[in-house]
């Protein structure tokens, strides 16, 4: 591996970043909040560092596959470790493993806090946890569409064989155009659902905080009651389509938006993501009504699909605290966890296709069972999805339950108690946010000791990352020179 | 499918069971106990429908694949249900739901009880108890080496695979004579149990119960306390060394007991179950020694080990309540619930070379990543794993998964907590017997209602069966005449 290759990328991404850290400068200065100085002066130190970076390694030659993987995972840590930095330097967030957590925890688009009281925050720390949201959900979806592919991570067959529309007509042959395609329906729902909140009444700046984070599936809020804090039920259904849309293969959108709407109900993971999302909820609310917790039918139902929602599509927005829900409830959320949103979108976890590929080869070998001798194909979206693929998908799901039994095995061994070792390992690994037990929605990460938040810190990294690009770097072979 | 052949092959389990419940008669006539009229009634029953379906059908066609299923799954289920009858009877166990549930725990070698009082219970059906366990056991070697291999389900190719000296050899060419030798090494075993037992101070009849429990990994105890009741360390190990070796592929001891003793550590399952065994141990006991919970590192030692080696080999004798240990106990416990025992042993769960071949195909997919042209083999015992079988393993834990998810569903729809819902599943679909919350091993499953000890019923025979066998029937195609 050419450390020199993927540190002048690091560079690059350092400086981008530094540009980024204007922005919650420039918010600062203008609510006169005195933090102004602090970002700029991470600003500086991105610039100096990433920029000395890029023009000392400017003749390093070019990345190779091997290198991506160490630039994407090397990437999102450095970002994040930047990114903490102003909100240590200012003391909004005094210890740097608390800022770290965050910082990451915004970028791998979490939402994980160990804020205890957000609302006496300053505006441009708010704002900045907001923005890390939502870069970090640009670059999810460069990601998804552009990077991981060539590194063979789900990789362009994956994709293909997810959105038959776009990609066997090819989306756009350059994966450039595509990316930026792609970035533009993330700004224009951005812009939408800013407006969208604006006119149910909140205030613009939470409008523009709330819909990063909600396009990002992030889920940080600047409230401490998170969007139960507003309590409109015009805001909760607002941020409820766009969680679903965000959750939703952006390739969909694009589709939709240059006219083929149909896209949507032809694709077989979008389909089956609202058949979990809406059998979910009903039960969901069933198990409420009869438990009497609310008042009214359209509340119960309001309330079960937020918190449905916010899981699945890995947002972590919370309205109610399911935690004081009957078991059904916690049951049925950990498991959305592991579950997460579409491919191809900002959500985390398992992703849909890949639990429905799971699905149909446990019913193809049942199937196999009755007819020894015959031969069966694994179609998804009307293509045959290659043996190859599917032991790809089946080869996640296994690692992503080895970290998962890790996660549990760690935290429990340091003494917390079950439920809350498999909640916190499940909603950091899954990128959502609030887990179960003492990190369950009405609290947050805070009471942790300093070793679970860099263990959780590091769940975060390889559950955004789609593990692969992050377990890899542990092969000793990935770092023999070639 | 020829419901006649079916029934015909039912009517022969029939009778062979109501053979064998004389014996529990003779054990009553002995020690003077009511209870042996309703054994010899429940042997009449079972006799009388027997016969008369073995009479009736005599000229049904033979069993073809397709009808295996329903044989082995229906096999189990009439068997526990006529096994249900003489404690029904007798009052011994006064409703009918916990007579079934109590009989096809024994005949699953699970080991869960409904009992609150088993020290109160008479001789016979105390013996009637370790019977079906014993009877279970013999079953499941037959199933292991002869049954399930013909209807494909991890089939010959698997065993093949897991065991290559036996069968690469052919243990002998005939399934029959294969079947008998296994026998042969159950009986015999068995036997020296029950004379070490003896020898360290258990009464006969205690020794042989226990005996028939260890060797099915079945679990159920004469006392309240389980093994715990007996409480010298003499009995314990034992329990322990036998335990390991009812978990343990009974080719292994057919070929070590032929001179051949070597093939127990050239079989990389027999190391990896052991690696296990030995690390959680280690892990476990050092928790343990840190929380001081008990006085010296022997005890420490031993108490652990017993659980560990009782729960991965699915057996669920007890001899302390872990769910008073720390945390990390209920969660490693928990994991191993799902590992289960070697394949070719009388344990349930996954099984511990499924869990290998898993493990395995995650660590070829990620060194994918780095070499995206290699082609890659899947070693097991110096064999090349075929991806078909390897898709077979994976169908296999995908449908354990799911109906674990189900189970915990369910469980918790009705009401139950996340912790018992999660450890009823996991100790009855793994065939273990104590899980976890109202169901540990200081308790038992007498306070569930109706309904939930259906479902765990169906879990145990689900488990035992290797799913496929019973989720096949479920298919409307394994319902067609052909």
């Amino acid at each position: 591996m050419s450390l020199r290759s993927v540190a002048k990328v690091l560079g690059f991404l350092l400086l981008v970043t530094a540009a980024c850290l204007l922005l919650p400068a420039a918010v600062a200065l203008l609510y006169r909040e005195p933090d102004w100085i602090d970002f700029l002066a991470a600003a500086a130190i991105g610039g100096v560092v990433g920029g000395g970076l890029l023009l000392a390694l400017r003749d390093a030659p070019d990345l190779r596959v091997r290198e991506g993987f160490a630039v994407v995972a090397f990437g999102w840590l450095v970002v994040g470790l930047l990114g903490a930095l102003p909100m240590r330097l200012s003391g909004q967030i005094p210890s740097y493993t608390d800022a770290v957590f965050e910082s990451i925890s915004g970028f791998t688009t979490t939402g994980a806090s160990i804020l205890t009281d957000i609302e006496s925050r300053t505006h441009a720390t708010l704002f900045w946890r907001a923005l890390t949201h939502w870069l970090g959900g640009m670059g999810i979806v460069l990601l998804a569409v552009a990077v991981l592919p060539l590194l063979g991570v789900g990789g362009m067959q994956l994709f293909r064989a997810e959105v038959p529309g776009p990609t066997a007509e090819r989306l756009t042959p350059r994966i450039r155009e595509t990316a930026r395609l792609l970035w533009g329906v993330y700004v224009l729902l951005t812009a939408l659902e800013t407006g969208a909140l604006m006119i149910a009444g909140m205030g613009p700046f939470d409008a523009v905080c709330h819909s990063f984070a909600t396009m990002a599936t992030g889920g940080f809020s600047n409230h401490n009651a998170s969007v139960g804090g507003y309590a409109t039920p015009a805001v909760e259904w607002i941020i409820i389509v766009f969680m679903l849309l965000a959750g939703t293969n952006f390739s969909l959108h694009y589709l939709a938006l240059s006219g083929r709407v149909r896209a949507y109900l032809r694709d077989e993971e979008f389909r089956f993501y609202l058949l979990i999302i809406g059998g979910v909820t009903a039960l969901l609310s069933a198990v409420l009504l009869a438990a009497r917790f609310y008042g009214t039918l359209g509340e119960t139902i309001r309330l079960a699909l937020f918190q449905v929602t916010s899981i699945i599509t890995t947002t972590g927005f919370g309205t109610a605290d399911y935690l004081q829900w009957p078991p059904f409830a916690h049951a049925v959320l950990l498991m959305l966890m592991a579950v997460g949103g579409c491919a191809g979108s900002t959500g985390g976890g398992i992703k849909v296709v890949r639990l429905l590929i799971l699905l149909k080869t446990a019913k193809l070998e049942l199937r196999r069972m009755l007819h020894p001798r015959a031969v069966f194909t694994l179609w998804f979206n009307g293509r045959a999805v290659s043996p190859a693929l599917q032991t790809n998908v089946l080869g996640f799901f296994l690692l992503y339950m080895v970290v998962y039994g890790v996660g549990v095995v760690a935290l429990t061994l340091g003494g917390r108690d079950l439920v809350t070792s498999v909640g916190a390992t499940a909603a950091t690994l899954g990128n959502i946010g609030p887990g179960l037990g003492l990190v369950g929605p009405a609290s947050n990460y805070a009471s942790l000791v300093p070793w679970e938040k860099w263990l959780l810190t590091g769940f975060m990294l390889v559950g955004r990352l789609e593990l692969f690009t992050v377990l890899v770097l542990f092969l000793p072979g990935a770092w023999r020179r070639s």
